[in-house]
């Protein structure tokens, strides 16, 4: 008898990929997942890559998902504070959405809109000190899939204090899933296979994010549609403090970490390589014409980057051991 | 302490998937993994996905391969023979390539060319009978990917004289990792990317195989390149012999079966939805115009078409459980 | 002073790529081009590759189209005989719909629903005689691009008695254009990409139309949705008559046609060599094993599958050069 | 009796593009294309995209090209000063290799190796002056790829002083065909599709190319490959001076260019708009939380970038129309 978890907004990619990581997950049992427009839809109907699953879509209500230990909210940005105030105090949750990320109510004021719901513990472990930080949580908020990328690259040259904070400029590609499961033309097939564009050039709602996980006091963050369906590649370049070579300051950083891999030497980030698993892959080199510092990350958006990440906090919320049920490796080619 | 396996011929695109499900995989242990020309290179510089997994590849020789329990060949056709006959007697095998599939010498020779070298056991536990016949076996040959795909929609029907074994039409998409990792300008991805192409129309290797595993007399099987790295989808017809559908067939024949799915009706196969599995989805109709048996089956090629087929087989001749380190659940989208 | 010419449906991929060869076309200027929804929108941001174009989209109305010598209707199916009969009697008409392609009205209703609104001249002008018939038409009736795909590849061969018209087998898989611009996910960049299925298996509305092109009798038609935007592969097969390679009767009825190739022997078609073409490569073998002939034909479904042969057509019926402004060279890779 | 023409170096992408390019060009003939180890091999086979075009491939040498009035060279670095120096001296040339880019010689042995060329006009006739420039030269040294779609994007930002040329950060992503078409493993569609990977990381050798066509004293430069054939995507990044609006240099600088389009507010350019066109689509912003300019540019790298600019350069120096035979608008989607 495992651990009961359910999770609201299972319809989504976040969602679906949520439910294959916990079919597959030694420890935690699948009690709920619920859809607000597809309730009572079968879960292979939905996810044709989760046929074998024999579970029905619930509400996304307290009644369906307040029996769970735990609730991994996959949910529209806006939505979670609601869902989140309705399920009983000893449910403890993981929450997918941007809802509960920022510490400053005006920056989330300013790029989201609406009154801010409030600040949780930010679920990245490998920052310093958050593994505790989340072990010693009920509520969890889960990076942004940029983010994640951005600020394993970033924050510990920060921290040691090889990367200038003042002048971060950031150029990161993601694939469609990023973008959600709505039916949108300029998302349809057709349009993005053969093209890559940016969006919300100059003013991405993340960048507060950023900015606060890596101690970045001047982040330009320009965002790229690439046409893959998984991953994000992030070029992240700073003006360097010092001769500390970037690399030995993340090498330092992960040595123990079972997600988080600098490559060796010459070999640079692929996101085909970290597709279905938990992992970041990172490399660093000093521009030789400019002598910036540039550090590339490659993750899967789905996977380090929303519901691996979501997990891998939920391992540790409740005590198992934090790499059960994730992996390590990718599924390539 | 796990049992002892090894894989020959793991640098290309099956080995890798083979050392990815051998890491995951409760109760083996990969104590070696070997190949021609990059022995020496670690495994994560040739397959970057395995970032994390600490091993170097070894010489494809007896002295390598021979300590292990059961050993996986994953050669180019033609090369598991020689090698075979070094291994000590007391060592199982799986062989990934066509070597010993077929019964027929004098269709080897014609389609491979070169000296049959044998038969061993055929590697496809869902046909009547297999199961045990592999479980009661050392040496075992794993299918082709086509053959795969294509026998398990149709050796039901045509087992079940529902559908004519004389006339069977088959087109069969797969994707480019199906072409093998050797260099080659026309499987450049400048090439194959919103590209589609028939190849060794009219006269494929795999059709004795196909043949032989569903007791077709005459099949007529057009192979088709696909611009996606994984996954095959065949659209397998035949002239239907009675009135029973071939859909109640199919569920009848798989009922008990943990990786081949009937799916639901109105829902058809998508090659995304296997994509790391071991999954084979199966959809049939009877065509409104024509009245042919059309059977629609997707797969992943390097899964229930290579490397997760080749675990299932050595699981059961293991005597372990045939489902263990495998997943019925796809990596979409 | 070029003859003026109109689209209707300008916002869609067979519009858009009607304006692009209209804007290249020696003869024709493009005095009008009209959409339901986006009227009012510059034609470069509904088609961003049209940059440099300065039109606004109008209204699909008799008074915008009224005033051009020719209008190409590019509406949903079902939307054409409405407009069509609202257009001055002198203005000539190439419709890339469904709505007049049929003879026989049961079939009309029975695929389509509704009533049938009558036949017009079938815009092939490769099949014997219709280069003619079109030339004296004032309405044409486009093809659909799964049916000019598979007619330019089977009528020779059953016109000149050397294919079985009893049995023809057909799969044929398409670029998510031929699915439309609409926004559904199932269409969405990241549910496409890596991955194959079949749609409507066993019942697509276009049999009929090939049937009444091709002169088959029995013909079962498996359309597949490919991971590409553009572009069409179709395999056809066929029980033999005679002996006749298939490859003769081809070469011999295209050998004056300037949009259709039969390839060299050996070599296979490729669809990425036709995009933005209005050529159809077409190639033809005997099966080793069935018997069966097989021809393999690959085009642009947007382009010698609608746009570029819907202005083929119009420059027969305006008596201007028949390649006029289309191109017999792809953009590839 | 139009211009003759030809090409060596025929059997890559950008001979290709070439070869399709003056095939439909009202003013130029092709007398001969040339490929190294393809001599003898028809043009189809090499392409299969120009099927329909009756031309053999040549021997690279001066006797096979020596006949024409202009020459473009689409061979690999290195190779264009020993052909040239082989032509007779009133045969016009356009290089589109690296080899006479540069104008300082120590830059070109340190990134390229070897002795330097000298240097030629350089072909961007979009830059101040350039155009006369290019109409009196005989030989013209192409612009690369890249430092086509980052000049157009930052060059007039400079040279306004409105962008510091101190500190310039670019990411640039291209399609495969800019990597060419040999055969390697890492450039197989298997690897590329679903992957986004930078490469020469921190020392590509075009950054002093792209230096030296804008101004900038340091540059950082990232590559990325990312999974589609065509297309380049730049976001160039500068230090604001003053607080001129960086989309007003571009209007002004570009308000009278055919193939330079700086699109509406709110439109951001897409690769895919730009594919088989000689466009280059322009947008500007200022950053909201850095403040930094960003310029986001895109372009085809086998038009614009390579083949289209090229016939460009070819009709100045001809003084033919500019825009003779090439296109304005992308072929998409």
């Amino acid at each position: 008898m495992g651990i009961r978890v359910a999770v609201a907004g299972a319809s989504g990619y976040a969602g679906g990929e949520l439910l294959r990581l916990i079919a597959g997950h030694p420890e935690l049992d699948l009690v709920a997942a619920t859809a607000h427009t597809q309730a009572g839809t079968p879960v292979s109907v939905v996810h044709p890559q989760l046929t074998g699953l024999d579970l029905t879509l619930g509400a996304t209500d307290a009644a369906t998902l307040g029996d769970a230990d735990l609730v991994f909210l996959a949910l529209p940005h806006g939505q979670s504070a609601a869902l989140a105030a309705q399920l009983p105090g000893g449910v403890k949750i993981v929450d997918l959405g941007a809802d509960f990320r920022l510490r400053d109510a005006a920056l989330w004021e300013r790029y989201y809109g609406g009154a801010h719901a409030g600040t949780w513990t930010y679920g990245l472990p490998e920052l310093p000190g958050q593994r505790a930080a989340i072990a010693a949580s009920d509520r969890v908020a889960n990076t942004g899939c940029y983010a994640a990328t951005i600020t394993l690259a970033l924050a510990p040259l920060i921290a040691a204090g090889v990367a200038d904070p003042a002048d971060i400029v950031v150029v990161a590609s993601s694939g469609t899933s990023g973008a959600g499961r709505s039916a949108k033309v300029n998302l349809l097939g057709s349009e993005v296979m053969g093209d890559l564009s940016t969006y919300k050039t100059g003013a991405h709602q993340h960048v507060p994010e950023i900015k606060q996980a890596t101690g970045a006091d001047s982040l330009s963050m320009t965002p790229v549609l690439a046409p893959m369906p998984r991953g994000i590649l992030a070029t992240v370049t700073a003006r360097p403090i010092g001769r500390t070579h970037p690399r030995e300051v993340l090498q330092a950083a992960y040595a123990d970490e079972p997600f988080v891999h600098v490559l060796p030497e010459g070999q640079w980030p692929h996101t085909a390589a970290t597709v279905g698993s938990n992992s970041c892959h990172l490399q660093a080199t000093v521009d030789v014409d400019s002598g910036r510092i540039i550090v590339v990350s490659a993750l899967d958006n789905l996977g380090k980057g929303a519901a691996a990440q979501a997990v891998q906090c939920a391992n540790i919320m409740l005590g198992i051991p934090e790499t059960a049920g994730l992996s390590v490796f990718g599924v390539a080619p």
